[in-house]
């Protein structure tokens, strides 16, 4: 350890040394939220160093908010640590807001384009890792499938979909907790035409719907083109707030609500049953639509995936989207919607805008479903999006400021990330766009003043290339 | 021959004998417009009949519209047979109109819905005779391409669509008069949906679309989803009236125009390249988009393709839109745009809606148009279209009753048939229905009331059923 006191090269001074090996400990877990760490003489003892440097380093670790100090007690960790550390605001913050129209910046824009640019650093979209997909046995079931059902693959399909495949989504749709016969589900080109294809069936321009903020960008832009307003109602690792959605329901005329209550994107929180089941209570109470999107579901790191609102839904009310982009293949743009009593509207909307869904990879699909080992492939890719998710999550830890936080995600591969407060992410954003980096800053999951500290990584690929980017990022940040 | 008298079995007079023998040889050709027919005398001689008799059964032709008199000369069949037997009505009747709100009745709904039913004979379909697409060499093409490019199969495709296939629809944009460029061209989810696309990247809720009429009625249904107005401008064998555009421009604020230039959809006319240079040339004029669907193009019976509008556009205001669902698979649903000056607007739209375009069907169509033989393909559907066609066309006017008349296409597979006037054509697909035949009625191709008499016919399929189908039909209507 080095003496306490400033050095020539510009080195940490050895407080900061020891604030960031006792932070560091804090992040990897060592010490949980709510936990004692050492007082200020053990730690005296422990490392040989003197109480001065101590209580400076906690002092630090206290205004970086990582721990607190309890009197007669001793330091603990924040137990505010134990939730994403977004949306602490009081709910008093988030009253006096009015549904306005969804208008997307040029900057955000020109971010979603930069996210998606293929020759930068993909850490700010939202696509797995196609590296982990089954592609070879989805392309062979490809080739088999459509010589098996060589005119089907062809000619029109059926605008509700090929009832093989929807039987094969059916039969799986008990895991999820919503019993679903083949004929309540429509067929999709993926589940953002699912979930646009709900919105357009429950809402008019002009119309107001409320979304779980930070909201996944896409959302935003089809409710911008579609002459929609909006209201954010604020998100926390327990999903929507519903007492702000109650008051927002009580206050203004809501056509649907919009969430995303497994492993949500951005922030990658999980609504609990008991919270889903009052969320669609609330809704039906003011005959609500709700649109689910729950494209991640399929991937809990647990060995069985949440329920979905949809389960709770007596009154056809939820309309359920999701997809296989996530767990088997984007390109095939194959997904589906139950959309309860809305179905008619649905469909005839699907056929209106482009008939129906492309045959030969539905076909190829139903297959995988049906002999492809489904959900051992799953199980395969929640392991490693568990391990690479929290590889990533210690990388943040370790190589941002002191005081950044990280989402504590089970499922999925999306990390909602903030700095410590003060810090701009859309300057890291831009800083990193000059090195060759995307990441998401927290601005483009907004129409509000939020998140500007924060932004959202994709922890689905792991690489060196990926590792020595969150190291040049972290540094940036610094 | 029997005697001029009424016999006990009710079987036909003589006259009337006399009257469907002359009707058929001008209707099979024999007599062409403006031909003139044998004298009274001549046919008294001829078939050992009195005057009488001939008399009464030329004032039969004559009230049919199938002959006309002409003083000091003879019978002559009318010359307006030579169009098809559309859209007759004087200009200033179609003057008179103003844009309406689409509002597409619930009868036309249920029409739509009943030519698309499977278990009926799909003679008021547009769908192509999946026995004449090349299947077996288009699986395993997809089989092929999927395994070469495992990769991108599977992953998530470029919005825009791969450029393998964008290059090969712009090599062959040369044969549509109009050099395109891989980036000027947007793969879709086929023709239908490019169309969409294009609406709503030149139109917004409220704004007036001028459409040749009778339209085809995916578009009307579009157009009422996103409450544009319509105003429908006849046509004729020679495409749109460009008279009644012009007027219709100039009394009225119009966003787009709509056109199928190429063997329209429903009567299978083919605009001249001159009229086609002038639309775009008026348009121009008043800076409105053009939107064409060229989808029958590629089906000309002659040995060359007709050029598009686009062919004339020096300014960007030509929205292309095709696909391969005519000619190769309807069921890989892969179309596209070329969208001129709107390319940013489609393509940011084309993302929105649902991100990209399956991935190996469009890998699959471009190893078709480099390796597949399209031309030889071509060559060979168009042949049999136009056999298929003029069969059909043949046993309508043979079955159906005097005076019906039918459109004669240089391409496609779509003829649209008109019952002589008072006949009702809604009554008679009810009475097909009935019998399990489904055809289009002239009602659902309007907004107006028009076309009462009239009905759209699918001539791609042939078979003893259709056949069947077909003499049910012509006796139902009788």
């Amino acid at each position: 350890m080095k003496t306490n006191g400033q050095n020539g090269e510009g080195e940490p001074l050895l407080y900061e040394e020891v604030a960031a090996r006792i932070g560091g400990m804090i992040r990897n877990g060592t010490y949980r939220p709510g936990e004692r760490i050492p007082s200020i003489r053990a730690l005296c003892r422990q490392l040989r160093i003197s109480a001065n440097t101590v209580m400076e380093s906690y002092a630090r670790l206290e205004n970086s908010g990582l721990i607190e100090a309890r009197p007669q007690s001793g330091f603990y960790v924040c137990s505010r640590l134990a939730e994403p550390a977004v949306l602490q605001e009081p709910l008093e913050k988030w009253k006096d807001f009015t549904p306005n129209p969804a208008t997307i910046g040029d900057a955000s824009l020109e971010v979603m384009c930069a996210i998606a640019n293929p020759s930068l650093v993909p850490l700010g979209s939202g696509i797995p890792n196609c590296d982990l997909l089954p592609g070879n046995k989805l392309n062979r079931m490809l080739s088999s499938e459509s010589r098996r059902f060589s005119l089907q693959s062809i000619a029109y399909p059926p605008a509700q979909g090929h009832k093989l495949l929807r039987t094969q989504i059916a039969r799986r749709s008990l895991d999820s907790g919503c019993p679903l016969g083949p004929d309540d589900i429509v067929i999709t080109s993926g589940c953002v035409e699912a979930t646009n294809l709900a919105l357009q069936s429950v809402c008019s321009p002009g119309d107001t719907v409320a979304i779980g903020s930070p909201v996944y960008p896409t959302f935003l832009k089809s409710i911008q083109w579609m002459g929609l307003k909006v209201l954010e109602i604020p998100s926390t690792s327990q999903g929507m707030n519903l007492d702000v959605l109650d008051y927002a329901i009580r206050h203004n005329k809501i056509s649907a609500c919009i969430t995303i209550a497994n492993f949500n994107n951005p922030l990658g929180s999980l609504m609990p049953d008991n919270r889903k089941r009052e969320l669609v209570s609330l809704l039906t109470k003011h005959d609500i639509p709700l649109i689910e999107d729950d494209v991640y579901g399929d991937l809990a790191y647990s060995s069985s995936r949440p329920v979905s609102t949809k389960a709770f839904d007596e009154n056809g009310l939820v309309l359920y989207c999701s997809s296989f982009s996530k767990t088997l293949a984007p390109g095939y743009r194959v997904g589906w919607i139950a959309p309860g009593r809305f179905r008619e509207k649905v469909l005839r909307l699907k056929m209106l805008l482009n008939i129906a869904t492309t045959s030969p990879t539905q076909l190829a699909i139903a297959e995988f479903l049906t002999n492809g080992g489904y959900d051992h492939h799953l199980r395969k890719i929640r392991r490693i999006y568990a391990r690479q998710t929290a590889l990533v999550r210690d990388m943040v830890l370790h190589h941002f400021p002191l005081g950044t936080q990280v989402s504590r995600p089970e499922g999925g591969y999306i990390l909602w990330v903030e700095l410590p407060e003060g810090y701009d992410a859309f300057k890291l954003y831009e800083a990193a766009l000059r090195v060759g980096i995307a990441i998401a800053p927290g601005t483009i999951f907004t129409l509000c003043e939020r998140y500007k500290n924060c932004f959202r990584l994709n922890a689905a690929l792991w690489s060196e290339r990926i590792e020595q980017a969150l190291v040049t990022l972290g540094g940036l940040a610094k």
